[in-house]
């Protein structure tokens, strides 16, 4: 399981008197954001998540990308936009052998949207991306499936009826989808960054809402795309 | 390695003008505060221990009680006193198969002072109690060493002179030393966990100053405890 954040982290940095930092509508992670979020994901959310999974009979275990190196980033290099703190993953970003440990010895990882550089410096990486990127690397020894959890439903063919749930798009819908206009807006990079995992290995990923993960055995739950 | 951060918490706390609460010089941990410390200690300290340890080689993993299920606590029942959300430890509190898991897989466990109850709810409980808990608990299968950091190099003769470290204590020793008024103050209880958790199965236990902790090697730290 991979976890965010960002909605308690800027109620938590307003309390604390820290501005959030936006520049063309991304938000920067400097020093006292960096402390924040490292606060909020790795410890207020995180630490709660795994005490309800504990309750719940799962193993939880929660973990930053710093524990048993899990993943390693690279510090966004400053172009136009210092981004700050930021941590971009590549291909060799993922321990694998770190996570085949903890999954064998039967627990259930728990990751929070914070990794590090290997030289003591934590880093803040969008939790889509970990999610991804774990995936990827995790289907070089197991069938991996990727499930998103946001608002919706799903992809809807009419954004504001929940009843319009696509069910399956395969790769090669997705052009058509985008030219038809039924994919727009944040979903095209969401659903693009998903083709791009089951170009990788990944078998199938899935995008819906959180609340209704329970349907994902009776194959109701959200969209389900493959390749 | 086990971790507390008091005094980080405190400073937070003030940041978010929550107010540390005492009875009778005792911290309570009512629900903000607990909020606060598993911030602190399981976010903010806890993952910057762990980078640091990983930027030196050692593949820490850092975890609360809640992780693994690795500490299961009960919240203190209200006598006199309602101390909030701290929790106590007992003889089956810690889970030796989960940390021996992750040993056998090799990584390094740090843990902070954040437990859970098993029943969704987290509890804030002392670091030096989890430390010796953790300590005897595991002496079960391994040969177990405990050592204590704190700030002055040991348990002077002389408390305002670092040159009188005793370097040495048996269990016989230490009501003649508290009889000499050696060993005063807040040292006896320190002491008397430490022979209990020696008593208990674990080999000996070093009390000393965190950052002469590379002397151990030489047998120059602090001053070891043993039966």
């Amino acid at each position: 399981m991979i976890h965010g954040g960002g909605k308690i982290a800027t109620e938590i940095s307003a309390s604390l008197g820290i501005e959030a930092k936006m520049v063309e509508g991304r938000r920067i992670t400097d020093i006292e954001t960096l402390r924040v979020v490292t606060m909020v994901y790795a410890g207020l959310i995180n630490k709660n998540i795994v005490a309800q999974l504990q309750a719940k009979g799962a193993n939880a275990i929660g973990l930053t990308g710093a524990d048993g190196n899990i993943i390693k980033a690279k510090k966004r290099p400053v172009k136009e936009i210092d981004y700050g703190f930021v941590g971009d993953l590549d291909e060799s970003s993922i321990s694998v052998t770190s996570l085949t440990h903890l999954l064998q010895a039967g627990f259930v990882p728990v990751l929070c949207a914070i990794t590090h550089d290997g030289n003591t410096q934590l880093l803040n990486t969008n939790a889509d991306t970990i999610a991804s990127a774990v995936a990827v690397a995790m289907s070089a020894q197991y069938e991996t499936h990727l499930v998103y959890c946001f608002e919706k439903k799903g992809v809807l063919k009419d954004v504001d009826d929940d009843a319009t749930v696509v069910r399956e798009i395969r790769s090669s819908d997705f052009e058509p989808l985008k030219a038809e206009g039924i994919v727009v807006g944040g979903m095209i990079p969401k659903l693009h960054n998903a083709f791009e995992a089951i170009n990788k290995g990944v078998t199938s990923v899935y995008i819906g809402k959180a609340d209704e993960l329970a349907e994902i055995a009776m194959g109701t739950f959200g969209t389900k795309l493959l390749k």
